[in-house]
């Protein structure tokens, strides 16, 4: 098995978003993702798919072009190159998703596509699913909690969906009630940062009283100060199993962590290895969520699994809007963490549209079987990625800006952190 | 590829071993190892090594019988299987070897040949070298540093070997020109804690006015007290690379660390994850010495090296007295390592003889060429593994006990750290 990649596509899409609101802003109508197909000189091809940020485009093409010729077993080559190339051709900085997550190197981000590309190629040759060459899947089953949104009937001039408005207790119960009967999950968690801390908290006491036993999570996106994260702390104890970025910042966290028992997570003082010394220096988080677009791909994923099970950290999953194939890739990955210690989290119930061939990824009470075929086990539907590539072309979105689209509506809207 | 493990065999080899010194006492003639040999129903045989006292026999015994059905591509449920069979078979308890590495489970050192068995196994499936699956080999050659001992021309009663006598600085420095003569070594460690350390500082003195600009190493497995490991490091700043174990445990080492600039490496106070937030948090070791046979194989090692990076800690490797077999995956895991930041050690050449065919290990300019073949790339000689297998059954060795045996020659000898 010598083969070598011979040629590499990168595919953008977009596909329809409801109007989801949260702390920078409200989703575009249109949310955009990149899919990655590697092929090789065997007549393999391996999937990936990343954000399509305009930027990042630009970045992944570079890389894609340099890829040819190379193993596709080598990924601390590919680790290697994706550096020379973003150094040489892109300037190699910093990279920004959705306003929120901002990494001081674009390079796990760019690499993670092609490197979940590959071991799917490698899954292909060797006739394994990509959680056996990831040690083995200790899960036949992976867990999600449902996601819940504020949100919208529909953006500003659109049609309004089946889901309908959420801004109230009453509506967010009731959007959870239809995630949890279409899709069976058995934990939920509430994207919060959206309206003031007290009616986030009555919400999440409301989902409690209709979903009894239920573990329930609440995510302001670091949208309170240290104090009123410490006030919500104390009138959420024994109710949320944990707040996810209360405030913002290792040092906020790790004030707030000193004067609660509650759990904190985090998807945004941590989203790097160089963030974890500092963070368990300062005892900032309890649980950290992974998410392999973010650090690098499946294998640095993993080893966040084993520092995490190292320093005694948990570990969830974190997830933007996405398709198909990185449902399949998070499913593998959380397949064979250990560590693996909550239900992960996704935004895959509020697409409509996929490019993966349908039958295998089906939710199952709120868990999808780890897929058992070679590699990752999807397929491209290669209509459904014509239908999805053609609406990137003409949905005129080219970068995920939640915060402009926002002030379309609300001219005055300002998006800022630690705003209560 | 759906094969099984079909049958395991475990098999005690012994080799002759020259009276080297240390902490603890010396060396035994005969130095005991383990080789396992993993089969599966589709033919393929994957080759493990490790210590061989009896106790640590008796569990991967316990092991091998339990192996057969399993998947070799499935590493996450052999480490579930050796932690429930030593749970039930052999009460689960730690492991000492050699006096000087006490583990407080043996789940890692019983697990560890088994899984770079299976490794070998997945490498001969799927055509690619053990260091492929590693995530590829980020250098051809990996390099070794000569590892000098004092010793004694020869065993009590026994012939002396061509290495004779080391027991002041002429004779190690006599010693360390054969090893740079003979295998090209570019750098040097010598095995301190023997002699007072005012000697083993003029020895390194030595060593550094016989081979200018060669990185030296002194390792006295914790025989000094915190204040003698602060004025030999004052000493030694500028002559050695890294002080190994000066003084035990954790505390101590931190000690030591916040007065010298020398770094200080370990294989004493982190040799297993446990051991590494309390001395992170103590910054009381700035390299670790990893060695797969203590960690819990190749995968937990490499989980190690991503650690090590991730806190910017250095990176070595430790050996013991060590075959073939072990040689090839240390060479493996080291050339698939990419923050390995030191040449490793090894006491490869200290024996004369072992169970590999060979032809495939040689060093070259201090380095050993990563084996490019399928798996670990070695093969067993059946009929050294014979003799090796009968050298163990007639020599009556059945543990290491470098203490019991120095007493024979020396009674008052005491075993003990610090001591200095």
């Amino acid at each position: 098995m010598t083969s070598r990649i011979s040629r590499v596509d990168v595919t953008p899409v977009a596909f329809a978003d409801p109007p989801l609101l949260n702390v920078v802003g409200v989703h575009q109508p249109w949310a955009l993702r990149a899919i990655v197909e590697v092929r090789t000189d065997d007549g393999l091809v391996g999937l990936g798919e990343t954000y399509a940020d305009e930027a990042h485009l630009a970045r992944l093409g570079a890389v894609a072009a340099a890829l040819p010729g190379h193993d596709p077993f080598d990924l601390h080559e590919l680790h290697r190159l994706v550096a020379e190339v973003l150094g040489r051709e892109t300037g190699g900085a910093g990279a920004s998703f959705g306003g929120m997550l901002d990494v001081a190197s674009a390079v796990p981000t760019v690499e993670s596509p092609f490197e979940v590309a590959c071991l799917d190629v490698i899954g292909r040759a060797t006739g394994r699913p990509v959680s056996d060459l990831l040690g083995g899947a200790v899960r036949d089953r992976v867990p999600f909690s449902g996601y819940l949104f504020y949100r919208w009937a529909a953006h500003p001039g659109g049609a309004e969906d089946p889901w309908g408005a959420a801004l109230d207790p009453d509506a967010v119960v009731a959007q959870a009630r239809r995630m949890v009967d279409g899709w069976g999950f058995g934990s939920l968690k509430l994207k919060g940062g959206v309206l003031p801390p007290e009616q986030e908290c009555a919400a999440i006491e409301a989902l409690r009283d209709a979903f009894p036993g239920v573990p329930l999570r609440l995510d302001p996106n670091g949208a309170w100060t240290p104090e009123t994260s410490v006030a919500v702390a104390r009138r959420l104890t024994g109710v949320v199993e944990y707040l996810e970025d209360p405030t913002p910042g290792i040092d906020g966290m790790a004030y707030v962590a000193a004067r609660t028992e509650v759990p904190l997570a985090t998807n945004m003082c941590v989203i790097a290895f160089e963030h974890l010394p500092p963070a368990i220096a300062a005892d900032a988080v309890q649980i950290v969520l992974s998410d392999h677009h973010l650090w690098g791909g499946l294998r640095a994923s993993a080893l966040l699994g084993g520092i995490a099970q190292t320093f005694g950290l948990g570990l969830s999953m974190h997830s933007n809007s996405h398709l198909g194939v990185s449902l399949a890739a998070m499913v593998h990955l959380a397949a064979a963490t250990p560590g693996l210690t909550y239900a992960c989290d996704t935004h895959y119930p509020w697409k409509t549209q996929d490019v993966v061939a349908p039958g295998v990824l089906a939710f199952e009470g709120g868990a999808v079987a780890v897929p058992t075929g070679p590699g990752l086990g999807v397929e491209l539907d290669r209509d459904l990625l014509g239908v999805l590539h053609e609406q990137y072309l003409t949905c005129g979105v080219r970068r995920r800006e939640d915060t402009v689209y926002m002030r379309t509506v609300q001219p005055d809207f300002v998006a800022n952190t630690a705003r209560w």
